[in-house]
């Protein structure tokens, strides 16, 4: 399907009252869950409540209309926030309009990359964050994430971004920390983790039936966001120092263009991929992982299009960057979104929260928010993956581990790119030494293994290398020195079969390596013969002059050596079958 | 071997009289190259002329005790000349001392870095210079070197390091071109073009021996730096505006550390490590080639630290950097060098040279240096290598016509810095994407091979791919959508066997994506099988209990085949064999 095809005709055509039903329950839920969670990742993003509940307006209905997921809720997330509060705070003070207009370039920068991306149908880059670096890049910000709320916790000042800077500031401020915030912070995350587990089986045992308490359970955060509310309004805590929310300014965005800063932008570029590549991972991981539950399925490019429409929507509505949140689109998920309509319904209920609500949430408490974070974040950190990591691969572990550490004391944008980077450098290495095993017929069989691991037949003047990588630069001349050591070891070498069955590409530089070998082969009286060599690596080797030159050219292995020792694997063919491994290879 | 043994050790020990008169002809013959060729080179630089000289003494001197090549002939090369000149001319202006601060120091940055790079025992970054990028650079910096050389032969001023710079300066200025000087370049340059094919057969003529005709026409060099010199001394075409070396300084270099420079080495970090990288690889490729001839293997990180050492030499006797040449080193082995101490020989003629022989080059001309020069890069241009790359291969094609046009248009760090970077992003789309072929049996065979290319046997209740690419990072993802297609379009499915045939590594994303690919095929009840894992790859994921969950797991594809549907295979099996290849495919 294209990807200029608007998803909105299919589903729009089909919609039901079911649809209709399902999206409108989905859409209650998630706009409760969203009102709190969007001021409170609008305060992590160092950006003025209102920027968190713009992002849930105009970005959910583009990409309604765009979007191929039908549970995915897009809308300001944490990850994303801690990386944009990173990129504005290193250009401006917070609160400042120099911080605010950084946000909002980050939100249209990030944005347009997604689109072009998304247009040129390059959502294969994405890929290049592996999966150990992004599990250790989220883990690693969610840890700064809940370093960065201690200050609204506690009621204290601290500074800095990373933990360097962050953990000796808490040290150096904590005696002044304000009692009535500590108290309002701890009833409110004891409430909100005992909510998650505990208010449901708690609503049933009220009377409710499972399916209502599981969805009035959802409610938790506004709850807590009551209950607070109540308590700074009814105590006065505002006038004891206890830190609000204070103005929201009533009604909707104004969709305008941000004053245009040709330094910014120039300065923006490679934070904001980084952040629309964070984004669009998060997102599509979640989408495709919903999906698959109800067997739909999700375009990657269609996604990026849908996103990247989504932020620009973001940065001219003074919104703050969006992408798909995990927990809001299990919310919406599990309370029956139906269609991309659930989140176009979430947006006009936010849109009619900000005409009619926001005076009542001028006694909020930014401890209640920090908490409504910390608690989210709880759900991003997974510690039993690095040793996971570690014990399947060093070098998948080497990478989550440094990714996290990286990430942890010098910043996030710094630990993505290290993560990446080292992931490429190791894979490059890995495949700069390729394995190359010597294989020998398996009794009974026409079939050839590793003379190292299974009992095989072979003869001395017939080598046989197959050589387990793709041949390009890296290792071309690998296999140089490995034949050349090969004809020196073994005097009594006629013949040397490279079996192509795992070479998947031969380069420019790799030709030139095989041509230098089949010289070098001519020299030491060895002929080259090729065996296996697959359709594509064949079409590709025939535009120069290389196979002319072979001494053989064989479908399988074993064409090879009937022709070249045909006796003896007859014989071997035809020999019982025993094939065992090898003791202890 | 250890790269701790001194090679010296080796050939030192079993040194004979035969050795040390074929290196000491070699050294002669070399010298007499060396002694115009380094002038040539360091005028190239932007240097003085003595500091050509000096790369010729204590830098070969290191290399003989360290190097593994009997006849790798180490000095100043062009290359290497032109990105010094192109990094310490974005530094200072050619001619102040802040530009031979410069130069110093890229000798020692980079010497320090082969250095270490070979006792870490990295040689292999070296291949991720790949075959088409260096060739195309290579040809670039032969054009870009011909281009700043313009100004010696038509004796105008030109100002400008890339081709959009040097042109327009060259069409400006070229109505002051100074006749004297054009003679001389036009005279010097017939005569090096025709001594190089014409010199021997002429020498041969008058009645010399083949040999003794070879080895004096390598004198052709010095011939026109006699006669030239000759002819403005005689002529005194100095007083009429032709530019001449002028003053050397008699006498050895000193040992000097090089004034240290915080900023300064900061910044030359990248482009020496550039240096490092096109002077090393091109020393190794003639080292090889040279090894090769011979029988005698060359010790890559071996190489590394002896250059390495070399360039520490240079930078502290006020030398220029130095790498292997090609053309001086084919001179060096044919006139017979045997072993490292040639090298030892030349540096003590180039010294005793210093110290008597420089007021006799006061005349000679830059013009004639300049042509020595042109006549060098002719050797390094091939124009034909573009195509033939295009030809095999349009990735390898365009990486090289994008590192030849980023070099002549922004200069040589970018070229070279663009060629690298579009390989590797190549590389990783290609495998990105990796070629999955749906494979059957093949009649009268237990081989297996691409339905679409092959006339095979296949049931619809079991699909057999084999991937042919490892599986990580960049592709893990696609198998997964591939096999969702698989499901969906194959209503019959029962069985899908993943052939791992040319899978030669998994890392931690693509394990993530076989157990999504697992639960998705239970979910669609379709059992999931493996054939032909190699034992490298399976004794990985052992590691994790991807394997225990797995219907079926075989040695080869005709097991897995038996295993599923044995008659059908049993009868494919024995009927008889045509496996032509199918119309087109």
């Amino acid at each position: 399907m294209s990807v200029f095809r608007l998803p909105l005709l299919d589903w729009g055509r089909r919609y039901s009252r079911e649809n209709l039903s399902g999206d409108l329950i989905a859409a209650l839920v998630v706009t409760v869950m969203l009102i709190p969670q969007g001021m409170a990742y609008a305060m992590l993003a160092g950006l003025p409540p209102q920027a968190g509940l713009y992002g849930a307006i105009l970005p959910l209905l583009i990409y309604a209309a765009l979007g191929s997921s039908s549970a995915l809720a897009v809308g300001p997330v944490a990850v994303v926030a801690l990386m944009t509060a990173a990129t504005a705070g290193s250009i401006a003070e917070i609160g400042t309009p120099g911080y605010q207009l950084a946000a909002l370039w980050i939100a249209l920068i990030s944005g347009a990359m997604m689109l072009l991306m998304g247009l040129l149908r390059l959502g294969f880059v994405a890929n290049f964050l592996s999966h150990p670096v992004i599990s250790g890049f989220i883990t690693a910000a969610g840890i700064l994430i809940a370093a960065s709320q201690i200050r609204h916790l506690l009621g204290i000042q601290t500074s800095g971004k990373t933990l360097p800077e962050v953990i000796p500031s808490i040290l150096a401020n904590i005696g002044g920390l304000h009692w009535p915030t500590v108290v309002m912070s701890a009833l409110g995350l004891v409430f909100l983790i005992w909510s998650r587990k505990g208010l449901a089986p708690a609503l049933r045992k009220l009377g409710l039936k499972a399916a209502a308490a599981a969805l009035l359970a959802r409610g938790g955060l506004f709850v807590a966001v009551l209950a607070s509310t109540l308590a700074v309004w009814l105590l006065g805590l505002d006038a004891r120092g206890l830190q609000i929310v204070g103005d929201i300014p009533r009604g909707l965005p104004a969709l305008a263009v941000p004053a245009f800063d040709a330094d910014l932008i120039t300065y923006l570029l490679l934070p904001s991929a980084l952040i629309a590549l964070v984004g669009y991972v998060e997102s599509i991981s979640i989408a495709q992982t919903l999906a698959a539950k109800r067997r739909q399925s999700i375009s990657p490019d269609r996604e990026l299009i849908a996103l990247g429409a989504a932020n620009l929507g973001a940065g001219l509505t003074q919104a703050m960057p969006v992408t798909g949140g995990l927990s809001r689109s299990i919310v919406n998920f599990d309370a029956g979104a139906q269609t991309p309509a659930a989140g176009a319904f979430t947006a006009l209920m936010i849109g009619a929260a900000l005409l009619a609500l926001t005076p009542l949430l001028y006694y909020l408490p930014n401890a209640t928010l920090a908490a409504i974070i910390i608690v989210a974040v709880l759900s991003l950190l997974d510690f039993r993956a690095l040793p996971r990591a570690w014990a399947y691969s060093k070098a998948d572990g080497a990478a989550m581990a440094v990714t996290m550490v990286v990430t942890l004391v010098l910043g996030v944008e710094q630990g993505l790119a290290a993560g990446v980077g080292l992931s490429l450098v190791m894979h490059l290495y890995r495949t700069s030494r390729p394995h190359v095993a010597e294989v020998g017929q398996v009794p009974g069989t026409g079939h050839f293994r590793n003379i190292h691991r299974y009992e095989v037949v072979t003869t001395p003047e017939i080598v046989t290398l197959r050589v387990d990588e793709s041949l390009y630069f890296p290792n071309a001349r690998y296999l140089e020195d490995l034949v050349q050591e090969k004809i020196a070891s073994n005097p009594q070498l006629r013949h040397l079969v490279l079996m192509f069955s795992a070479v998947n590409a031969v380069d420019a530089s790799a030709l030139e390596s095989l041509e230098m070998i089949q010289a070098k082969l001519r020299d030491a009286g060895v002929s080259l013969h090729l065996s296996e060599v697959k359709g594509p690596v064949m079409d590709r080797l025939r535009r120069s002059d290389f196979p002319d030159h072979l001494a053989g050219l064989y479908l399988t292995q074993l064409d090879a050596m009937q022709a070249l020792a045909p006796e003896l694997t007859l014989a071997t063919l035809n020999a019982p079958r025993h094939e065992r491994r090898k003791q202890g290879a």
